[in-house]
This record gives structure tokens, C-alpha cells and sequence, in this order.
């Protein structure tokens, strides 16, 4: 129970096991977007978002809505919500968690009778996840009006994302871009250990790191393993066993500092792997996630210049970092993150203030509205994995912040419309 | 020309020539053991055989065999030959440059009119490289009579290795070791560059190297690439990054002696080898090549020490290095290295004495019999590859002081009995 709140953590808990049992059998907890599955837990949402009083509709981006008018329906929308797809083998709570959070706010407003001058909007966005179409954020982009027109023919087992998103109930080639929307809120898990670490409720989150994914093709050559002198030998993997270590202490470096930052060596691929010849090609894909701008340009000048001097030492080409992709950090709205600050207070949440690491929809929303979101804890941090777990409670007081959040913003941004 | 010898480099040219025709089309030098294609060669090598007026047979072990009878015979037999298998997409020479000298050194005693006192013997061993079955040296472990049992079942396509011996002509139960050869030499490409670097007619081979095999298993943590601080993270490649860097340097230090050394980790997989995940799991295969077992021995300890030191150091657990395979070294016979000297002399050959980092047949015949080998160069030290080259007049060369070596050990030998 939340003192003082109308938001009640049985119904969460009650909720997200209903979801969780919506899963591929023997594979927990998999809601794989586009899939039967899928739309079968969108039915249960639908049904819920109609319970609490809501209208619901599939927009034309394939987002499932469930909307509240307000009194003063001219004065827009405030948005809630997250995504109730998963990645493969994992995802009872990350997504759910804050799509159940944006329904028990508007089960809490109807049970104290509360109607708000603004319309209040429950969504659940479209494949927020990498995708089978490869892609992710699929519904917030759309509403955002962000989503590239070519991933549209993009096609995965003989559908086309615009076959999917029609599947789903959407109108790929319709408008979506939303400019009603004065605020949108998420919660959701931390997928990190800080909070539970330093035994905090909430994470109000400054930003959204930016990610940039950079691509390193080390060019060794293929020789014999037993007849080459270790003298004679253009060995990718120890040059590629060099960057990866270059990379993870630049990270740390950069890490060190008040902002976040993060460099993962996530993919690494070696040919031809055989053993009994001396590794030829070592291609590496760097992760690297920074809520500072300024943090990201320096890891890519400084990594170019470590790429370029282990090559020098160790006598095996390495093609220059390459950009795969390099998206800017999104920072939150202040104005938000002082109402998030104040809910925290009023609901006795302890919080802090914190950078997510991790891609979320709301920074795809930042680009329409005032956007912000709220970290609850997760157990040990773990996430994308059958083990992720956040208690009711933990999402309940996210769930109370929210609904502070959502009161204070409906009498707040009257003001400034 | 080979000056003064009656061995024709035109005939060796022709016939590797001859033998690389029959390859995979479009994957030239591809030849693999079982094959129809490794038939058609045999067939050709047959009529070859005959042609230098041997009387061929397959034997149990699925060795194809070529036999002059000596004036006598009782004195046993003096073997020469190697293998016309090859690796896939390469083995112009490797194995076949062997056989062929074989044949050019029977064909040079017929045209000079000589018959040995031994009965000379040209082997084609059945599947020297790692067949289909996953296993090598099956026709040289059979004569020698170290096949192991449990092989027979081994299976690749519906076909069992028992199957495959009988396809080309063997009796897979029958018995198959040897005990009438008196020494058996092989003419190999040296697959390395040390012969080309040095301007070195042929490699006089002291040992064939000991191969180890040992597994590595690092245990990471899955975690969010994005989300996890830097220093909470278990990353399982920067881990085995330290360790494949420990493996190369107590490989060089290994190395840096008189007798040969190699280290090499030639098969690195990372799970889950995704982008946004921290690794998990790293499996890593150390190929350790010793001339001297001692080498060996001291290389394994380092390598404990060195891995539980990095593990200590970097918090991830690592398995202890475990043993895959553990081959000792093979000496080659000492009274024929100084016989490969002498006729390296009488051929004006530069030569050398010199290790075999690769394994060969010549290492299971040295259980049965006096047993050494030479190696020619090869371009660039490349092998296992289409790019493989020797010429004609190296591998005429190598084939001259086998001849030499034959006719010396004739008369040699028979002092011995």
C-alpha cells in the first residue's frame, strides 16, 4: 500500500502477472512483437484500458491508445505509457511494467472521481524492441513523425514492416505525427544496479544517452598455426584482444566523471576459427552509450587515435572506427524533471537523479512534446533475461509518482498553453 | 635438371599438374577424402603406379600402395609417400607434392635400370587432413596399428568411418599394422616461411612437433550494455582478451629457443554476441605446438598461473585450462637424419635441420619403423589455401635426396638386420 495514494499495488502485480502468463510456453517471458501472442496481450490491454474508463483505438503508427477526455479537451493531451513487447526470453517487466503503471494512474483518477482538464492518454507503443523487421521503436517514431519512410519495405519471413504494421491494426501510409501531446511520462525498470544499490525508489531521469555503434574490421592473415614462427604471424585476434581492452579502458575513463557512460564490446566475430590456423579477419561492433555529447566525441577521436597506434605496434591493418550509427543524447525536459522531483517528494519516494543508458520511446517522444521518465528498481539490475524481476511495490510508488506528476502537470501546463 | 640425377622435374610438373585437375570445380585445390573425386585420383595415382611398374593394392587400412619387389625381399621394405587428400580450397601440393615425389624416385630407379635389395614401397595414406569424420591420419594410424576402435563408428552423413574405409577399397576390421618396413621417408612442403626466408633448398625435419589442444572457458555476466555501470560490469572478452594476449606472449618467450614453439588461439566464440550485451561467455581453443616436450609441459603451467592471475585480476571466472588433446613430440630417426644430410650433400642441396610445427603421417609410421621426412619450400610459406605453391624444380630437388637417401639406406640397412 502507498500511504496516501489511490494507487494499489495488488492490481499492478495482479496485471502483470496476467501478461506475463501471455507468453511463448517453456519460454518466459516472450511477447515478441507483430506475433498471435502479441495481439493476444493487446486484447487484455484493451479490455483493461476500457475498464478503467478509457476509449481505445489503434492509431495509424499501429499504437494501442486508450484515451481519457478531459474537461478542457482543447488543451491537449498528456501521454503516458511504454511498450508491451519483449526481447526474446525476457521482458516481464521491462515495457509492462509502465504500460500497467499508465493504467492503475488512470484507475486511480477514476476511483477518486477525478476528471482531468486535460485529456489523459494510456499507450502501449508499438515494437519498442529490435524488432524481426531489425528495427526498434516502430510506434514512437511513427507518432513522432521520426520513422524512415524505407523501413516501411523492410521484410522479415515474407512480411514487409508496412504488412505489419497494418497486421497490428495501423495505417502505415496514414499520418501519425502527433501535435496534441503537451506532456509524456514513462516508468519504467532501471535494467541497472544503481538504485538498488544505493536502496533508492526512483530514478528521475536527466537524459536518455545518446548510442553510437562503431564497427572495427581487424585484417590479420590466415596461416598455418603450427608451421608459422610466432614472429612471422599478422594475428587478428591479438590485435582485436587489444581494442577490446583499449575500449574498455577508455570507457572506465570516461565513465569516471559525473555523466554516464558506457563502451561494450557486444558482437566480436572471428574467421576463420579453426584451430589449427592463425585467426585472419576479427570484425567488432562497439556499443557505446553517453548522456553528454562532448563524452562521445572525445571516445571517438580518442579510440581512432588507440585503434591507429595498436595497428602501428602490432603490424596488423585495422580499417578505421566506422560509424554504424550515432544517435545524440536526449535530455529530458527541466521543466518535467522538477515536477517528477516534487512528486518523488509528495509521494516519499527517495530518488535521485540519474542518466538512462538504455534507448527508451520517450526519447523518440522528446521530439514532439516535453518528455521525461522515471527508473523503478529491478532486481540486481538484470534485465532482457528470465530472471528480470521489480516488485509491485516498487512499481506501485512509480505508479503514485506518476499520478502526482500527471495532477500537478494538469493545473501546470494550463498555464503556459 | 637436377644435375647428375636421374629424377625430371618436367614429369613431376606434369603429373601435379595432372592430379590438380581433379578438383572441385570452381573451388580449386579441393580433393577431400571419400570422395568420388579422391577416387578419380587414386585411379590416376593407380595407373601411375603401374606405369612406374609397381604392382598397387589398397590395403585394409584404405592405403592405396605401389610395390617394386627388392632382389630381396626378406630384408623388408623401404616406404616412401605421403597423401593426395586435401583441406578444403587448397592442397595443390600439400600431401600430393609426397606422393608424386615417390613415384619420380621409383620412376628414376626403373629408368636407371636399378633394383633395391628391399622392396621398395610409394603410399598414398588415406585422409591425412581431418576428414569428414573429424579425426586424420586414418590410413598411416591404421598400418601403424594406433587407429583407435571407437573411430569405426564415427558417422558424417549417414556413413559410418567403417563405411568409408570399405568405399575406398579397405577392411576396416581387418588387421592393418605393418611389421616388414625397415624406414619410411616423406617429401612434404615445409608450410611455413623459414625455407624461402633463409634461400634453404630443403628442411632436413628433426621432430614433428607435439600438438595440445586446451579449452578455456571465461564466464561472464549478460548484462545491459547500456544500463550497467562500467565498473559493476563481468565482461567475459575483455577477459579472454588478456588471456589471448598471455597465450601469444608465453608463446613468443616459448619460441625465442633453439627449438620450435608455437601458440595460437585459433577458435574464439562470445556469447551472447549481441550488440547491446554485455558478454557472457567466452570459449577459447589454445593450439600449442613443442618441439620439445618440456616446452610443452612449462607452457601448460604458465598458462594456469597466467589464467588464474587474470581472472583474480579482472573478477570474471575462468575454467582451469583443460587438455583436449595431448600429443608428445615424434623424434625422427637419428641414423636417418644423418642419411637426409648426406644426400642432401650429394645433391647440393642447401639444407637444414629443422622442426615440423604441422603433424604428418611420418609421425605415426615412426611408431612402427625408422621414420624422417624433409620439407621443400613453398611460396610465402602459404599452405591450406589456393594460393599453395612449390615448383616443380624444389619438389624435384626434395625427390632427388630422397633417392639418394633410398639407394644409401638399401645398403645401409640391410648391415642393420
Amino acid at each position: 500500500m502507498i500511504p496516501n495514494s489511490p494507487i494499489r499495488a495488488d492490481r499492478i502485480g495482479a496485471d502483470i502477472d496476467a501478461l506475463a502468463a501471455i507468453t511463448e510456453p517453456g519460454r518466459p517471458w516472450t511477447r515478441r512483437a507483430f506475433t498471435p501472442l502479441f495481439l493476444e496481450g493487446r486484447k487484455w490491454l484493451e479490455r483493461a484500458m476500457q475498464d478503467a474508463g478509457a476509449v481505445t483505438r489503434v492509431d495509424a503508427a499501429g499504437n494501442l491508445i486508450g484515451t481519457i477526455p478531459g474537461n478542457k479537451p482543447a488543451l491537449g493531451t498528456i501521454m503516458l505509457g511504454s511498450h508491451s513487447d519483449t526481447v526474446p526470453d525476457g521482458g516481464r517487466f521491462d515495457g509492462i511494467a509502465g504500460v500497467i503503471a499508465a493504467l492503475e494512474v488512470a484507475r486511480a483518477l477514476r476511483d477518486q472521481g477525478v476528471v482531468l482538464e486535460h485529456t489523459l492518454e494510456v499507450v502501449d507503443f508499438l515494437a519498442e524492441e529490435v524488432s524481426i523487421f531489425g528495427v526498434s521503436c516502430i510506434g514512437s517514431r511513427g507518432m513522432s513523425g521520426t520513422r524512415p519512410a524505407e523501413w516501411l519495405v523492410r521484410e522479415s519471413g515474407g512480411l514487409t514492416l508496412e504488412q505489419g504494421i497494418a497486421h497490428v491494426g495501423g495505417v502505415a501510409w496514414a499520418p501519425a505525427q502527433r501535435d496534441d501531446i503537451r506532456a509524456f511520462l514513462e516508468l519504467h525498470i532501471e535494467q541497472g544496479p544503481v538504485l538498488q544499490n544505493e536502496k533508492l525508489d526512483i530514478g528521475v531521469v536527466t537524459a536518455i544517452a545518446g548510442i553510437t555503434r562503431i564497427e572495427i574490421i581487424v585484417d590479420g592473415r590466415a596461416d598455418h598455426a603450427g608451421t608459422t614462427p610466432m614472429g612471422s604471424r599478422k594475428d587478428a585476434l591479438t590485435t582485436a584482444a587489444w581494442i577490446a581492452l583499449g575500449v574498455e579502458e577508455l570507457g572506465k575513463a570516461l565513465a569516471s566523471g559525473e555523466t554516464h557512460f558506457a563502451a561494450t564490446v557486444g558482437e566480436f566475430e572471428m574467421t576463420p576459427n579453426a584451430a589449427n590456423v592463425v585467426p585472419a579477419r576479427v570484425r567488432m561492433l562497439i556499443d557505446a552509450r553517453a548522456e553528454q555529447r562532448d563524452d562521445m566525441e572525445r571516445f571517438i577521436e580518442e579510440l581512432e587515435k588507440g585503434v591507429a597506434a595498436i595497428a602501428e605496434k602490432t603490424g596488423v591493418s585495422v580499417s578505421t572506427p566506422r560509424l554504424v550509427s550515432d544517435n545524440p543524447p536526449t535530455p529530458s525536459d527541466p521543466e518535467l524533471l522538477d515536477v517528477l522531483d516534487a512528486a518523488c517528494q509528495t509521494a516519499g519516494a527517495k530518488h535521485r537523479r540519474m542518466a538512462s543508458g538504455a534507448g527508451h520511446d520517450t526519447a523518440w517522444m522528446a521530439r514532439i512534446t516535453k518528455a521525461a521518465m522515471i527508473f523503478v528498481p529491478c532486481v540486481n539490475g538484470r534485465s532482457h533475461s528470465p530472471d528480470e524481476f521489480a516488485t509491485s511495490d516498487d512499481i506501485a510508488l512509480g505508479a503514485a509518482v506518476l499520478l502526482d506528476a500527471v495532477k500537478a502537470l494538469d493545473t501546470k501546463l494550463q498555464g503556459t498553453e
